[in-house]
């Protein structure tokens, strides 16, 4: 089937809602696009790097006098042939002139200026999202001006005829443009990206942007690939989405770091409140300060490294625009008085929802209520945490995918999540190859391979006291936390039992009651819980779940225990008092699955517009 | 294919991450699972009605003497046997307590209290959530106490035989329990829900409880079923999944009901902050008086109706707590001058994200920065509005569908939001048959037609300007807004068009520029704008869409014009700068969407915790 729709000379197919053809479509067949060469396409996209091709020098023109009739007719291009014949200007004025031609104006108005550039062809390497390659688009310069397109960024819109691509290179097909529908020029000293590779810690810094790259491109149509993989996942065994709220009156696991959601505070008339934001530029000297140090630090390694020239340009611009915004703050500063919102006392019963409401950081809560009834549940959204830590892992708003499963013990969980973590791997190898290989060139050359491991192997499964044995028989390795019975394991010691010992995914079951939320089952141990942690190579704890204790008495005694407020809680008590039953379910940092896939190292590159600690603009 | 699997012997399908059948694939094969009689399965789910049937009174039993054996091998039936023959009590004492028997503290123990039950069995139907069908599970006494059993909401996990339903009842296979393998009880007095049907508007304060009810499981299943479509017709037409952000600097549509977020208010000690929380109950005097009211009028609609006597009894007690509740908060309140939390002055640096976030009232002009770099891509998340009016169809949190797509124009977003809401509809009526007939006899007798007509017909597409006109022809119709050029259209004018005129989904486009927001393209006539809505019968507005304004003096006019805070929106304002292009999208109110499926009413009935004025518990 697949190989007799590439040598058909079948239609190249138009984008349903947008009159074009989509390039993943012509460049990703599995001919490269030939079987569709001589095919007249729309096809439309941004300029990601080119270069201006001189035309053969023109012949030698006959002589004047012959073609007066031509001349006659096409009053633009006379200029140039004008040009070129300077000796003969005064004869042909006289001539034309007393006819009533306008050649005079015209000749007239163009002479003062330089001479025009010869005809050339603009060589664009023109990308428009949907796939890794580039398609090669060649527009003549007397169609439009090449000085618009060649702009990295540009936008174009072009009809051509599609054809086979000379030589060698990486191109099979390129298109010759006959009629430019639309130019989306670029301001080109204002505009971040350019041909050469910015760094991603850069990029960060133009979110709005940063998708035109084919890097974060890649990354983002992977993390989209990953999404419809988890749905598909979960309605293949049987699961129902839930969307669980992010409004919660709830403090899951007794999360103290809780965004809080009010319809009170600085509700000031509008213009004091906008003065305020000015005053500040949104952002606090202390985050700037700090970021000012960062960019130091990137334009030394740019200096160092010596080999990116036009990322240093940027840098550098960057760097002074963020010095200046320094001097401004430092000056603001000392008004400071004059920059606080006027809030008075907030009366929590004025509040939309009459009392304190938060910004979610877990789902699983209110996803047992559903388990509780429906059985197999699911959920896939944001959650928050007001975290202040700066942590490579961490942002504020980080999407879950979170499952509840009745009638489930911890096993089932443990095995639900390997099962659907290797469906994701599968999935990106299977439906995502050029950006695969794509990532593998240009951030981890091991990730394909790992991935593959990671669909073939059975990972390692140790209790957590099993595990701090483990960790205690190595010698050579000092660890900065004691491993006494009891301890959380920390970030280090999670990354030498999956990087260095076992060199896979590695599930950590049975922890300390201590270290684990309220919610989880107690052992019959009495002192170990049944959580379970998935921690895999280069990302740390991917995965975390629990069987939940369905016993009232003894969740009422940990509630109890932890001082946490009752009051919250007698909804989720509910699901205990009546109709009771073992369940059990997992979390997913979904932002740290595309991490784990594409090899990236900071989960800011892999998230569309991160949030974190003194950062949400745009 | 679906034949020879129903008529195969080919055992019951486990759940594979819980020991169970899940019910849907014992009760929606296609014979109703009689090909799987005889199989010993395991099931779970909870007790939805049930009754007790007692067993054919017991044969006489032989003379006491020869059943000596076997009185003093089982001392617990003995006990009945001795209760029905009281005159041999004495002799019988004599014989077992001279051999040392313990017979004596049994039976004395026993005596004083009234008859044990009669054996009988417990006819429970059983749900797991999965299907709208119920499964018959038949409990011997001997097995298990049938007062545990049978209370409405009870949980079980029995292992049993499957064997065809006797008689012609809707039944077709059955489950004769062999072992009991868990038992949820139910604290009867305060369990919410009964066999008998309670309103909807009752099941709102129960929403941990709400989807073990059938009519909430069916919603939810069709809304799960609908939330999967989205996904598979977005990748079928090659968009991409974008995860917009919830928290924002940037006040799209300059919408100004926004909730804000704050890492600061309230930030008192642990202890004061309970304690307000507790004064207060977490509720408004106001919520709680209104709520009242309303729960009066439910008592008296159902005492009127005297249909439902349990329903009845539970709204009973519902309205005796409420009233408790306000005179407890009656006397709070005049204490009030103690619950204000304490918060001075709020400076907007120490947020913690240094500047005034908000929770997103559209993900829109995000996805524009995705679709300027990838071209077709959507986004499926919770968006929120901090609007004060009640009212069936909006609520503080409502999950959205967004989509954008470069190089399109409004009329493509026409097409592609006809097709997918077309096609959600066939979805629904192709895979959710079993809900949807459920749905249709008990919300709406009309849903499945209303869908067929949707899949088959096509849509009413009127400019502004025509509706205005259509409107105004109507004589015998007085609408309460005049209907002058540039009035925004309200809820009774669209539902009218909608409802009675064209009786069809309707779609109006091109606006005057000053009913919709900044971002939407001004026409050639500089009076409307390149926007549309999509008004479906019985529920108004479900989709609203517009091209966007991709000229950066047009749309930095408009900024200007309407006083928006221009700082907010340099970074959207850069996608013209740079490579602009012609790009156009909508939004699809997803809860509305399950409305429009199912019939409801009040959107508070489609999402699984709705959140609206005062409202955000559990």
């Amino acid at each position: 089937m697949a190989s007799e729709d590439a040598t058909a000379a079948s239609p190249a197919t138009y984008s349903k809602y947008s009159n074009r053809v989509v390039l993943k479509t012509l460049l990703e067949s599995s001919d490269g696009g030939l079987g569709l060469v001589g095919q007249r396409v729309v096809i439309g996209g941004w300029v990601r790097s080119s270069k201006e091709v001189m035309k053969e020098p023109v012949a030698p023109l006959p002589p004047i006098d012959n073609r007066m009739d031509e001349i006659k007719s096409k009053d633009v291009s006379c200029v140039e042939i004008l040009q070129s014949r300077i000796p003969l200007f005064r004869s042909i004025i006289k001539v034309l002139g007393g006819s009533g031609y306008t050649i005079r104006e015209k000749f007239e108005t163009v002479a003062p200026k330089p001479s025009p550039p010869p005809p050339s062809t603009a060589c664009l390497q023109v990308t428009d999202g949907s796939c890794v390659a580039n398609l090669q688009v060649l527009v003549d310069s007397s169609i439009a001006s090449p000085s618009q397109l060649l702009p990295t960024g540009t936008c174009i819109l072009v009809e051509g005829v599609l054809r086979q691509a000379p030589g060698q290179g990486k191109h099979v097909i390129e298109l010759k443009a006959e009629k430019v529908l639309h130019i989306g020029t670029v301001d080109h000293d204002k505009y971040p990206l350019s041909k050469k590779r910015l760094p991603l810690d850069m990029l960060r810094d133009y979110s709005q942007f940063r998708p035109r790259t084919t890097t974060v491109a890649s990354v983002m149509r992977i993390r989209s690939a990953l999404s419809f993989a988890t749905h598909l996942f979960f309605r293949d065994h049987q699961f129902l989405h839930v969307q669980v709220p992010i409004i919660t009156t709830t403090d899951c696991e007794g999360y103290s770091n809780m965004f809080k959601i009010t319809s009170l505070v600085g509700k000031t008339d509008k213009k004091e409140e906008k003065s305020t934001i000015d005053t500040i530029e949104g952002v606090s000297l202390d985050v700037i300060k700090a970021a000012l140090k960062e960019k130091s630090n990137l334009v030394e390694n740019l200096k160092r490294s010596e080999s990116n020239k036009e990322a240093l340009a940027v840098a550098l611009q960057d760097l002074r625009k963020t010095n200046e915004l320094v001097s401004q703050l430092d000056a603001r500063e000392k008004l400071k008085y004059g920059t606080s919102v006027k809030t008075d006392k907030v009366n929590i019963s004025e509040e939309f929802f009459s009392c304190q409401t938060y910004l979610t950081v877990s789902g699983r809560l209110h996803l047992e209520s559903y388990a509780c009834a429906l059985g197999n549940v699911y959920a896939f959204g944001p959650r928050f945490h007001a975290d202040k830590t700066e942590s490579s892992k961490h942002a504020a708003e980080m999407w879950m995918v979170e499952i509840e499963m009745a009638f489930s013990q911890l096993e089932d969980s443990v095995n639900c999540a390997s099962d659907y973590f290797k469906h994701l791997c599968k999935w990106v190898l299977e439906n995502c190859s050029e950006d695969m290989r794509f990532v593998a060139k240009r951030i981890d050359s091991n990730c394909i391979d790992r991935l593959q491991l990671m669909t073939s192997s059975s990972f390692e499964k140790i209790s957590y006291t099993e595990a701090l044995n483990v960790l205690k028989q190595i010698p050579e390795k000092k660890f900065e936390t004691n491993l006494e019975w009891g301890v959380t394991l920390t970030v280090e010691h999670l990354s030498y039992l999956a990087d260095d010992i076992y060199k896979k995914p590695v599930i950590i079951y049975n922890y300390p009651k201590e270290v684990k939320p309220f919610y989880v089952r107690l052992n019959d141990d009495g002192k170990t819980v049944a959580a379970f942690d998935m921690v895999v190579p280069k990302v740390g704890t991917l995965i975390s779940g629990s069987q939940s204790e369905e016993r009232l008495n003894m969740i009422t005694a940990r509630i109890k225990e932890l001082h946490l407020p009752r009051d919250q809680y007698e909804w989720y008590l509910d699901l205990r008092r009546h109709g009771s039953v073992r369940h059990s379910g997992f979390t997913l940092r979904f932002d740290l699955m595309v991490l784990f896939i594409t090899g990236l190292t900071n989960v800011r590159d892999a998230i569309p517009f991160p949030r974190s600690y003194g950062k949400a603009k745009n």
